[in-house]
């Protein structure tokens, strides 16, 4: 009897909570979102799969919502950050492994002549992503990178890379989350270098970062403590076709809703909306070029990075409807530091 | 004030419902496993790690268990589930290429004799595992396994083999669950083939399977709809040191608590147990002939199964400090069906 007296008094609390929460629902979860197509989709998205009522529904262990971060989470221009990341660890690189000192193009990089380090091909770059993303425990290279991002700042900026997440982004993270949908970040970027900052940062634990992944070692120290040691072999490249494989190496189901913003992250999409119901496929415009940057063909606009938002990307989104995110019209308010 | 009342309500319900959650508690999680060393050790651990009070308390969201499957939470023994399904899918496949019906080693497993085909080679038996596991998309592959664990039945138990399940296994996940305990299952076992059924036998989602993964190859249907190919590369061989290589991969970071049975489990075990703070490593022994099965040199018993719980590894746990889990004497039932 007493436990019937309590069931019935949690049944009456969880009935005020839901109230309430209901109430709460009332208020704006994106309040750094303008009216307009793209906060509509998103908001049409999200009722459409989480009203029990809906023909559309969908149970939510099955809520899976995907995110780019390069450009789409985060600044991506001018330079990744892993890749400034990179760049500046040579010099503790060179430190430790003297004989790379006049080897190129670690040569080229202590320079730090940046219209040499800029002109460096993609390969140069792939071997001073390897030589400092690799050869170290898992352990190392965790504490390596968490001292390089709380002391680093962003030029244009003078911040932490970290504070130059998209505000009106981390809103949708929280929304989508507050509505039962397990958020992952799927980047083509370090799998290992995200799951650094991307809990404090995103919310986001290590196990939902899918990235390009290298291959690890089992092995142990000196005093037969086990430990993984990073190796330079790619495992897995999270790129193009790479983003729906990677998905379903670490996910093993197809996305409800994914957000991009370049080129690399078209078969995400598709793949994301060939799934059965109602599925959400976004990128994000760089169109701001006074509060971040304008970038892309779209524009009408050069663009030499690898992974642009294409003239052939905006076409595809346009067919497919693909709700494109302006962030000049878009976003009221970019960054949380503003 | 209005908002103030329902929070204070909504506090005072917390508190009866965290008193009801308490009383619950009191009830015994783990009902068919015996008092003793292994159930001991498990009580101990959860209350270790999740008495916040406690010197060794982890954080809710950091806490992982990783299990073993095939002789960990299922029947392995006299055949792993997935070489059953690779050889009964032969037919199929040779009736879908024909020109396989008189090569090896497709032609012995069309004959149905037993004998022939336990000689098979281990170099063959891989051969029908690429072939029958590879070569079909994603969906269709997800299709055939279903279909097959819907009807095939094991012949010991005349029973589904999805029902082989260990009964204080399941509860041991359950109750890591209820302890806020994210579990993986990380096997050596084909990752997709465990994803079928996991989620209905083990209440384990797709994303927290951990196993040995194939490529996939990201492509187009003929009216132009995305699909994942299953392709015969191997990129993860989740056994032995391929475990901690596939944890980091899959999950980023050390788990808390790992079980295992076999030889392949060791260093999954050393790297859990090498983690800071409280961890626990266990090893469920097979000696139990009469109501499952008894195998493994630590028994003093033949054993010629890849895996064996052997001497070296019965050593091991002794001076480590794993607990061994004895079927015998530890659980009081074996299978949920008994």
């Amino acid at each position: 009897m007493v436990l019937r007296t309590i069931r019935v008094g949690v049944l009456a609390a969880s009935v005020v909570l839901t109230s309430w929460v209901s109430a709460a629902a009332q208020v704006d979860a994106l309040p750094s979102w303008n009216d307009g197509a793209a906060k509509q989709a998103i908001l049409d998205f999200v009722r459409k799969t989480t009203d029990a009522a809906s023909t559309t529904y969908v149970l939510p262990e099955d809520r899976i919502a995907t995110f780019d971060q390069d450009g789409t989470l985060w600044v991506e221009h001018p330079m990744y950050t892993q890749v400034v990341y990179a760049l500046e660890r040579v010099p503790a690189l060179v430190a430790a492994k003297p004989e790379l000192k006049n080897v190129e193009p670690f040569k080229t990089v202590l320079t730090r002549n940046r219209e040499a380090i800029a002109r460096l091909s993609t390969g140069d770059l792939l071997k001073i992503l390897a030589a400092t993303l690799s050869g170290m425990s898992v352990d190392q290279f965790k504490a390596q990178a968490k001292q390089w991002l709380a002391t680093a700042q962003a030029p244009r900026w003078k911040r932490p890379y970290t504070e130059l997440t998209y505000l009106p982004m981390i809103e949708l993270l929280k929304y989508l989350r507050g509505n039962s949908y397990k958020t992952y970040i799927v980047t083509g970027g370090g799998q290992d270098f995200v799951r650094v900052y991307a809990q404090e940062v995103y919310g986001i634990p290590p196990e939902q970062i899918v990235g390009t992944a290298g291959a690890t070692k089992y092995g142990y120290d000196k005093a037969g403590k086990p430990l993984l040691t990073k190796e330079p072999a790619l495992l897995l490249n999270d790129n193009d076709a790479g983003k729906p494989e990677g998905i379903h190496l670490m996910i093993g189901r197809v996305p409800y809703a994914a957000f991009g913003n370049s080129t690399g992250d078209r078969q995400m999409l598709e793949y994301t909306k060939a799934g059965e119901g109602v599925r959400l496929g976004m990128l994000v415009l760089h169109d701001d070029a006074q509060r971040e940057y304008a970038y892309g063909p779209a524009l009408g606009l050069p663009d030499t990075r690898v992974g642009a938002f294409t003239q052939a990307l905006y076409d595809e989104a346009k067919s497919k409807n693909w709700p494109v995110i302006s962030m000049k019209n878009d976003w009221k308010r970019i960054f949380a530091f503003e």
